[in-house]
């Protein structure tokens, strides 16, 4: 079964057989991972679509897959000749997979790997299902199909994360979370999603790229809490560690089993976390069932201790060094050379590789080279690269994974003589930047949400009609997923407060279609304004810590549209940043570092 | 029955035989109603106290007033005797009514008058109540003792609002109702909202006071719509204009016996806003009910037309005028005589009654005097208000209703020698200012919600660690409800975007207890930008237009604290007040308003 068409035959036969009209094949795995391991692949498996997000709808007759604007190009060409429709699911009058199946069947079973979908996102597909005549049914149809060349689930070994990193040992966090449970008088909690068990459990291992998780699940009841991962990733350190924190050890693949016979009364989990499979397993005797989302668990792991900040102030400083340097090179060195976007990325993972605790990037780094830094997700590929040639301006977006924290930088530099740097960059850099501080220097109600917050960074640019399409601030995790929930900075609907200890990123953007891209990001930390200057009302109030320690390309800067207020925050920026990192560099590296931390 | 505890000998007894173990009473109509009319007083009426907002809850040995912080005072002394005990409910340790019964009552049912609840309150406290073991069960128990001296329903006749104040014809307004109702695919919508009605319908009436609303239900179906009114309320010209308009009428109670048998696949309403008792008599033979929150009517009538939004303009001039010859009154003559914060006001109304169409006042005025000033929700007794005496700030709160439109506009004003003004009030007063007018200057692009906006006002007194406890802006109707929704600008989370059409109230504050408050409240319409400045990204971006005209005492600024561009838009402000509404003044006064109207 080698072709894409082979694969659909073999597919609706085994549809007619399970006696449904249509199967859904969504590009995510069982544990709502950002990265996924290829092992779960199935909507690639099926429709040749390479790209990172998308869904494929089988019915007996058509074949098709949804993906977003990022994607068109390539989908349009991966998908010549397999009979897939391409839906482009960005343009305003492209129907949802519900709508689309409701309007064009008008009766029977839509099939779905259970697995792949959140307990959340099954409910809303079956209501929108429902309510047009059609019903949903769990079956995998795949796994039966995919035998030959399917890659294995990952190996890689579970090791411990030192308590001198986490903070907080497993058992005062279980402690935690059965308070938690209990408070939603629940006796057992169900987690799936692979930051959560790393956290909880002080556990990492590198089975994906970019976030040092473990891919397992994790049951705590009052009284035990087991893991189920498969032995082959458990060597003897590992299995004495777990001992030790008296967690158990089951197979993977048994967590279904231990379900269907769980003794709970009521069983929690964070059905946007969960999946399906895993909700449908539960023994029928438990009395009740708790969606939590987000989970205790979640919302523990956002609020960074003392030690993971401090943590994360190591690492912001050891990421400093390395920028620093590939900013020296990259204007002293690189342009002596031929340099592509890529060789550029690589240059800088090679200035990072050097840092004490490094481990890994954080996600691909974004490398954009004039109109392509306008491409918000732009990854360059040794086959399509741009070559940094001539003047222009080039976002670079990068992070590094430390035992110490996570860290998620972007900067923007002019590369070439400033004298030419356009007005238009300047006004746009300028834009980002004042939205960048007043995020920064925001400070605001316990209780209040990153959404109330997100128009600082777009207020001067929406003034003159211009926005971005990403968010402005995400969690950051502690050596774990650089993008974590539950709370957040956009202008999305997000009820979740944000909460003293939480970590997000602020990088407004603008970005100028086939011309330039422009993004400023920092990580900050959420504390409580210490000294309130006035009569207050006796609530607490907090205020962000910016812990990126990098200095902007002030030549990209309009002076002139900064308030004294912004170039004061700058001036202070850039003075604590030579403070902090000049000690850690050569003393030509400390004096180019200077010029560059000047007052502006 | 005279008395509280005959009252409550009797609601036990009934108790009893219907099988309950405790009855609540919320202080709720079955319309959803800002005002209500004395007829749905269950709540006072069983415990004796007046206070407008309150929750009685009875068990078979106990008796308990949850009420706010606003009215401690009041419940304590209206209780008095009456074995209620006082639930304080703005206190963090207070259980809420669910959990309260949960904790206190080991099983049983839990009754309420199901007319008293909306559907989604109903079901969330369904939900709560059986979360501890208890079940909620449907019962009018009050009415059956209520006989002797119940106040009737009110019997104001039904008058027609003209198109040329509406702007849009019942029979537009209908059409794109059930163009609403059919992307929903229902074929039914019940209408319980009395602003929603009057709306629809172009009628209004006189039933309650500030809000020109009739008591009636509405349900309109694909070829029929129905009012559901008591016959008294329609007169001649009533059933003419209903017949005109191709409106059925029927008896108000008659809407329980329309939809035990009403025809139709699909019901639709809006669950915040439908009873309880009107979505269990809906037909059990309807395949699908939808609950859609808010209802299609309320956001169509959140975004004012053309006609609507000139009307308007027409009511703030008419508006400005009243307040500009109160405020020369209050500067020249009032200090002469003995003033209180009620005589104020009722000479506030005086100067609005003498405008073209003025009907009623809005809302009743706030008039607070120093410290009663820093009482958010303050309202005057005859028998407990203060004198205006010597110096100090004034808060006055006020509306008026036009056939034109509805008016809402606080301002902050300083009796007495300039010279006198605390620093301290200056800054509080400049603070609230700056707020004010970042909002009045918001630009966002299309589908931003309020939540997202309210920053902007709270942004520089947050960062002095200080809040206010009261929204920064609620929609306002058409001749209609003072407050309406579905969007508004509040720190709360609430989905629903800003439209074009929609008006807000901008009206931040400060309130130092036991010294003053102030507050800063114009009304803003939303609309397009025109032109925006820069390349934009072809989005719809929106701005705010002030529509409020009257200037702010410009003595209690403190000129250093505000950005050039804050001094340019006060300026601007003052020079289209004094542009707009000295034509419809004397010559003095005009010369007096120029003064308060000169550039800072």
């Amino acid at each position: 079964m080698k072709t894409v068409i082979d694969k659909l035959t073999a597919l609706r036969e085994a549809m007619r057989r399970e006696g449904v009209v249509a199967y859904i094949v969504p590009g995510t795995d069982p544990h709502a991972s950002e990265y996924m391991a290829p092992h779960w692949a199935e909507m690639t498996w099926i429709s040749g679509f390479l790209g990172e997000s998308g869904t494929a709808v089988i019915t007996l007759d058509k074949a098709l897959l949804w993906t977003d604007s990022r994607y068109y190009l390539q989908a349009e060409a991966e998908l010549q000749g397999s009979t897939f429709v391409l839906m482009r699911e960005s343009d305003v009058d492209c129907p949802s997979i519900p709508k689309w199946l409701c309007d064009n069947l008008s009766e029977g079973r839509v099939g779905v790997n259970a697995e792949m979908y959140s307990v959340n996102s099954y409910d809303k597909l079956r209501k929108e299902l429902e309510d047009g005549g059609l019903l949903l049914h769990s079956a995998d149809l795949i796994a039966p199909l995919w035998t030959e060349g399917r890659p294995a689930i990952p190996d890689s070994i579970l090791y411990e994360y030192e308590e001198k990193y986490a903070g907080e040992s497993v058992a005062a966090k279980l402690v935690r979370v059965r308070e938690a449970m209990a408070e939603r008088r629940a006796d057992a909690l169900i987690i799936a999603e692979l930051d959560e068990i790393g956290w909880l459990l002080n556990i990492r291992g590198k089975d994906v790229d970019y976030t040092p998780c473990l891919i397992s699940y994790v049951v705590v009841e009052k009284e035990r809490c087991t893991i189920f991962v498969a032995p082959e990733k458990l060597d003897d350190k590992a299995r004495a560690y777990l001992s030790r924190i008296g967690v158990e050890t089951r197979d993977y693949t048994a967590i279904y089993d231990y379900l269907r016979c769980i003794h709970a009364t009521c069983v929690m989990f964070d059905g946007a976390r969960v999946n399906q499979a895993l909700y449908e397993a539960v023994n029928p005797a438990v009395k009740r069932k708790v969606n939590a989302t987000p989970s205790p668990v979640q919302v523990m792991m956002s609020v960074k201790n003392e030690v993971e900040i401090a943590g994360e102030r190591r690492a912001m400083l050891t990421d400093a060094v390395a920028l620093t340097r590939f900013f020296i090179w990259l204007e002293k060195e690189a342009l002596k050379t031929s340099q592509t976007e890529i060789t550029l990325a690589d240059k800088l993972q090679d200035f990072r590789r050097q840092g004490k605790n490094y481990t890994d990037d954080s996600f691909c780094t974004i490398a954009g080279w004039k109109g392509n830094g306008a491409i918000v997700h732009y990854h360059a590929t040794p086959e399509a690269c741009a070559k940094i040639e001539g003047e222009g301006v080039l976002l670079l977006d990068s992070g590094g994974q430390y035992l110490d924290g996570t860290t998620d930088i972007t900067r923007t530099v002019w590369i070439g003589d400033a004298a030419a740097i356009p007005a238009a960059v300047k006004e746009d850099f300028t834009l980002v930047l004042k939205g960048h501080i007043a995020l920064a220097q925001a400070r605001f109600p316990r209780g209040t949400r990153g959404n109330q917050l997100d128009v600082l960074a777009h207020q001067y640019m929406w003034a003159k009609g211009i926005t971005y399409g990403h968010g402005t601030g995400h969690g950051v995790g502690h050596f774990m997923g650089c993008h974590e929930g539950p709370a957040n900075i956009r202008t999305d609907n997000n009820t979740n407060p944000i909460k003293l200890g939480n970590i997000f990123s602020d990088e407004p953007g603008i970005y100028r279609t086939g011309e330039y891209g422009i993004r400023t990001e920092n990580l900050v930390v959420t504390k409580k304004v210490d000294a309130p200057q006035s009569r207050t009302t006796g609530e607490d109030y907090y205020e962000f810590e910016t812990l990126t320690l990098c200095f902007y390309d002030t030549r990209l800067i309009a002076r002139e549209m900064l308030t004294d207020d912004e170039r004061a925050w700058l001036n202070a920026y850039h003075a604590r940043v030579y403070k902090e990192v000049s000690p850690l560099l050569s003393a030509d590296e400390a004096a180019w570092l200077k010029q560059k931390c000047a007052a502006l």
